[in-house]
């Protein structure tokens, strides 16, 4: 077991192992967000430092909402309609980061620093984006922070979000869908 | 110049570069969320992979807000006060792991995750937190998200948030204050 | 200059130094091999450890040749048309791993190991690969043992592939195309 | 098992792998060398890339005795008491750096770098330290010289160390205390 | 289990894990290509970084002909004889790098890159070489191209090679010597 | 420049930038350990990974002391000669890991344990090391202790080795030659 994944003797690899397929197929967009990430899972070999997902958005305006990977660097291409993305830099000066990107674009996210992509077309959007670990990581920044297991202490999140504690816990009563459930 | 340094030629080096005074001087947290780090800055090296600061919290109800560090894991002691002190998982899960905190007590936040720190008792709270990079990154999720310096299209925050569009315009209208200028 | 390019300051940084055009574009290829590699270039900043590359091939039958990344792992997925991929495993072994690729389907080639591409479909054929590496590396083996920029001593050659001297010399004195020209 | 200890399930975690308390009692320096590190144990997960300890010194004159850490870099600050520390550069120069430290102070002993810490005042002193690896291993450089669990050659470290070869068989066959029992 | 080896409890480790003899035998030959590579196995301990090897020549031609290793630099020193040594640069320049070595001379052969050693004297010649990785990997170039387990499709060699297809179907029915087992 | 050595261009290196000559001849064995180590320089490029040595020792007792390398696992074969051989494992333990190497025998002495070579033969003795870092670091132990090139205070050397106080200041007056002065 190497990163909790099973090993197999190399000797007993096939290209299975080396094998995903579905990639064509679109993703279930019919959530509160409206994207969805397909991830690439390839079975028995787990040391490849790289991984590939597919995210599909639907028309205006599915989002792939904010969230970082930390421990990957991501690479998206867009294949298919227009999205507006962006990221954060990290303190102290915050810079926003944005670009439009039509098909044939490319845009990079650093590690760990929050990101976004947000179909601002009125079609579909796909796209495909590789990140520099097998297990890159996911937080989806509204659901770890308003939608923990178990509540997050209001009034940490009232004093951190500026929010009233009355919102805080709306929010935190609400469903928060999982459009990228990566483990 | 390595990771934004200058490296000093080896031969050159003194014991200055490698001492920092200060970290008995409480730091101000006459701020929003009643909390200061202050940072270990040791001149002319930068390859040692570990880095160091003094954390201080204003009596009840000092916090230091949601934050990761895109780079490294954190391990944190209190040397006074009572800290409730939490962190989430990645997806799917956003596990809410917690703890208080009392001197000599000691807390780990693993690389990348959501955490924060909370002083619930009613004095001032003190603790020393050494990170896994001498570059650590620091990203105050509520800077990040409303505070940044271009905003994020507001309708991009209403959906991620599940928030009114004039609430995340407020938020946005408004001062964030930066407890953790790390750079 | 880290890994043979300027980085940036990063307050300098633009969303154009994470952003590049163009992947909607067919490569040309009307060479030798039937395909051309189009990589991303985003400028100033070259720590990202991932990176990606469009690959084109002529319908039946444009070959990306046997090649090695140096230091990279690579994931491919085929956008278009039929690819007949595989590589063989490290000595003592040298097993043969294949597969027949479709629309959406993804192969894995492990670090250093020789691989292939083969359009076996009468449609041109296109791929996106990303690999684990902003600076993967490309050593083509036929170019870089028959068509180097001095030739190697023809006795090595004619020893270790068991060829006639004669064709040593005749393959030597060919052009050998490149469809992938990363450096 | 990763570096000789169990990985858990990172479903099956809980705060309690996360934490640990103690660190506010002082350990016990009734020794030869008075003083005593006590390092923070953190079942369960042991990737973390770093760790704590707290060092105890008893008063005029507690050292902590010459020692390297083969995989860490250190740094300390000093909760209270004066300490007298240094390290030695690697050849050929040998250059010696010190430094007297009072509460507050911060110092960093490069990765693989004989050093030691002494009280030179005469109240009990106190520091963290903190280390850029979760197994950093010590050889505290008397014991492992002169009380390895077999005898080096005698011959050999008379040699290395000028000494009469009464005195290395002293040595050997006294006691050396540890007063610092990582592993 | 730490890359494919059973790792011991290091309370369990005698000095017999850090040992290996042979490297004074001359490896048999008396093979294809005039050369044999012997490697040195420690059994027990498998995160070292770094192995060693020895490698014999035939009298005048005998070749270690061209390879790889995907994980590791190479640096070789001549015990005795001559040996003419040379590896290609990655695309697109594929420069050919050589020089003749005597006794005592030492070349670096970097990470990935296809090299060879050539006996061009009329004694047996002999060499060390180090490399920078526990477990670097060997890919014989012919014999991966031609030699592997299952035959590469020969319209792909035939392409890649510019060779004519009975001479691939000549060349993959062949027998391809090993000289170099590692795995 | 990366680790203290200007970079070239890689299209402006030639075959001498991984070359080295000299390891046939016997280093100067005339000092108070009757030791030298010779190192391999390759100039221009070090991002290698591994570095090289020869080790000479005078006939009984040539010594190379008991030092560390800080960055670096070494693996040694012996040329001619016999060499008594042996590393300490760290805290707690300080197990003494011993053998006696003949012509051909192969040991490996892990990063940053302290180690040492001492020829119990009549002859000269003759190894090549290498060692798993382009830039490995040596401390050689009694060097860094007693002949930094400012005194230790005598009472922590005193204190940590259980030496009077007049033979350390003894130890200190000496000179302590420097048979490895690699940097």
């Amino acid at each position: 077991f190497i990163n909790g994944k099973l090993c197999k003797d190399p000797k007993l690899a096939t290209p299975e192992d080396f094998f995903f397929s579905g990639l064509n197929i679109p993703g279930n967009t019919s959530n509160q967000v409206g994207s969805m990430v397909t991830p690439v899972i390839v079975s028995g070999l787990n040391t490849f430092g790289i991984s590939l997902v597919r995210i599909d958005f639907a028309p205006y305006v599915g989002l792939n909402p904010l969230h970082t990977h930390p421990r990957a660097t991501e690479i998206l291409v867009v294949v298919q309609g227009t999205l507006y993305v962006g990221f954060v830099t990290s303190n102290p000066d915050n810079r926003l980061f944005t670009k439009v990107l039509y098909p044939g674009d490319v845009f990079v996210f650093p590690l760990g620093l929050i990101h976004f992509q947000f179909n601002i077309g009125h079609t579909n959007a796909v796209a495909f984006a590789a990140l520099s670990s097998q297990n890159p990581g996911v937080v989806t920044i509204a659901n770890a922070v308003f939608g923990s297991d178990a509540d997050i202490n209001p009034d940490v999140l009232a004093k951190a979000f500026q929010l009233d504690k009355n919102i805080v816990n709306q929010l935190q009563s609400r469903f928060w869908s999982d459009n990228d459930n990566r483990n």
